[in-house]
């Protein structure tokens, strides 16, 4: 756990967890051997988190604190701030905006982030599973009899629309090597900054196939020890409940090996709901011309609950 | 198909189709030999059904009539209604209330309604999924050395909700036979009589387990030749879309061979929303004391788009 590899940093040190949840990462903290772990949460799931704490006495360490990071007060600075700030598609509900706040009100000089850094990756994609529902209206001819082949058009329209689509993509849908087009130092970002993540990406296919798609993941690192430790939403990677973010084409494109993609991508908050992201992408696929699609997350695409 | 199945009673018949969607039944019937279709449909796919109709060089046999049933006009009386007017549960956002105002306005005395019946049934569950989910909590302290038991009881109220929920259940979850509760005749059913669908129910449990769910689905009734064609949505066929309706019980009950399920179920549209559906339930199990609980289905439980 990257809590534990940051032991060192963390021994006899003061953290706040930023956002707690139910306290699990406070108390990894303070069984890393935290002085004193503030966790700091907004949603009545802090309930949750007080019995959580009892439960394993953890009471002398642990303060639980009720109420949203911007409102709170603590009684001192702190030398570490932990935070599962990641939302889809890194920014979408993310925490990130809280996190900055704490860093520039309550952080010691020289004091520690967890995790220290993010960054944004994208690779063109063919998903299969569009394509078979796609294909399923001209399968319908010969097996009820009635020509329904002209849905096709209709449901292409409806599966390829500006929703941002979070789902898991298969790897062997996965057309290149990712391209890294945006990274975040939390130490430095600041909250102005979030408001435009830009950023410029190429790609280069790995054989004959059709792109539908754009996907998007994220990573994001603790340092620590020899080596940081990377938590990585990558398709090549075990799933997460974040799953990739899907962006889908208006029509398909074929390519060959070494087929190039690349453009430019930038994510912002939408203008309805400030914690929700929109994505806009400028891309071209070999020689065909520069084509433009901005994308949003539907309503609904919130973090589950337990 | 059922509609091939009643050939002869659609042969040269005039046939309403209520809520056609894309057409494809209607398509069915003029294949069946109807001699004049009114496939009448309210949303925009109204567009897609005019396309696939001609497609299919059935325009001078199918008129896609654009509109709400209880709005448009017709140029004579049918000899027979179609309709896939099924929702969740049976009457979830179902359109069977068009399919009675059609047969009182334009069913000739003595035509035919497909399907002409519907029938409701319910059995007790022990939904794993759920109890998985639950049990998660208390393997937290052996995997990761938090202690997070205490979660299980907030986990299950935030599953064992009022939602109904539209899942798949697998057969092995099923404790009983199930028990029919309510039947609909859609010659003489009313409107008014939907407003309130209920029925008992006794379910007698095959052996040891644990019922945390009650589970209700329903069959639809097609006449013809030597034997009806039932579709069902029961646990023990082949999923369909409507899979089935899952009432989660607060806490779960222990039950042997032959422990009695029973008590009365109530169907009722919301009073916020006429097309969405309530289920009470005030039920038994064994000697326990009779329990009620309310459910309706959540926002966003819609029939999908293509």
């Amino acid at each position: 756990m990257a809590i534990l590899r940051n032991s060192n940093a963390i021994e006899g040190k003061v953290v706040l967890d930023v956002g707690a949840g139910t306290g699990v990462l406070s108390i990894f903290c303070a069984q890393a051997g935290a002085r004193k772990v503030y966790a700091v949460e907004g949603s009545s799931i802090a309930d949750q988190a007080v019995k959580i704490v009892k439960l394993n006495k953890m009471e002398d360490k642990i303060d639980i604190i009720k109420g949203t990071l911007e409102a709170i007060d603590l009684p001192e600075q702190v030398d570490v701030i932990v935070s599962e700030w990641m939302g889809y598609a890194l920014l979408h509900e993310s925490m990130l905006n809280s996190v900055l706040f704490a860093r520039d009100k309550w952080l010691k000089p020289g004091g520690l982030i967890l995790p220290c850094k993010a960054e944004l990756y994208l690779a063109p994609i063919n998903d299969l599973v569009s394509e078979d529902r796609l294909n399923f209206w001209s399968t319908v001819k010969n097996q009820y009899g009635v020509d329904m082949s002209c849905m096709t058009d209709f449901a292409r329209r409806c599966i390829m629309n500006n929703d941002i689509t979070v789902n898991p993509v298969t790897v062997e849908d996965v057309l290149s090597h990712p391209s890294k087009f945006a990274e975040l130092d939390l130490y430095t970002v600041t909250v102005d900054q979030l408001k435009s993540v830009k950023g410029i990406f190429s790609c280069d296919c790995f054989g004959s196939s059709t792109v539908n798609a754009l996907c998007v993941w994220f990573t994001v690192t603790f340092p620590g020890g020899e080596k940081p430790l990377i938590l990585s939403t990558s398709p090549f990677k075990q799933e997460t409940h974040w799953k990739q973010a899907i962006l889908y084409l208006d029509e398909p494109v074929d390519v060959e090996q070494d087929t190039k993609v690349e453009g430019e991508i930038h994510m912002y908050p939408s203008a309805e709901s400030s914690r929700h992201i929109c994505i806009h992408v400028d891309y071209s696929i070999g020689q065909l011309k520069m084509q433009s699609k901005t994308f949003s997350i539907p309503d609904g695409y919130s973090e589950t609950q337990p």
